[in-house]
């Protein structure tokens, strides 16, 4: 049961939209992941959602606004919510979630990732 | 549902071994606490408990050895792990943990808290 350094694990992989899993906490999993871009439309009926930025700055959209999230600042997503995550640059972000939450929700697309990487 | 800012929800209060509320997902909760000198020693014996440090340093003791953490470090205590954190300055913690963990665990003290501020 090791500490988690989270700079020393972000240096660990460059790719976006690909989650992370650096630790745990009973049925729910901390994620690292690195944004850039538009991620696609999606909901998790089931399950809350937290996005806590680490650096740089995410927008996640959602049907009837927007949140701007800066370094320091975290922002829970309820269950069954649109929401489209979205950074013109690459930002850092931890997740915070169930560990059967699926990146893309209820949409089946080209980044679905179904199995997470450890660090 | 607004975004929260940890380091402006820190500025509210000065108390210490006090956490308070700030974010929830699903029936997990985010809590900030400002920790100075020894906590007591104890257990959770059905939840883990994960300790990330935002400012300052905190050593987290276990019976086997102990844990040092920094800003952007964090630990998660196994359930049932006796443990007892201690800081020599006051640091800046974030914890995340199941609504009901008490703070002193399986320990009744005066710092025993059942019932946590929201902020």
């Amino acid at each position: 049961m090791p500490k988690v350094n989270i700079a020393e694990k972000f240096a660990l992989f460059a790719d976006h939209w690909s989650p992370k899993v650096v630790g745990a906490v009973d049925d729910y999993e901390v994620k690292l992941v690195k944004l850039k871009g538009d991620f696609v439309w999606h909901a998790h009926a089931g399950a809350d959602e937290m996005f806590l930025v680490v650096a740089g700055r995410l927008t996640i959209r959602l049907r009837d606004g927007a949140v701007d999230l800066g370094p320091g600042e975290f922002f829970v997503v309820p269950k069954g919510v649109e929401h489209q995550p979205t950074a013109s640059e690459e930002c850092q972000v931890m997740l915070f979630e169930h560990k059967g939450v699926i990146n893309t929700g209820d949409v089946e697309e080209a980044r679905t990732l179904r199995h997470l990487e450890r660090l």
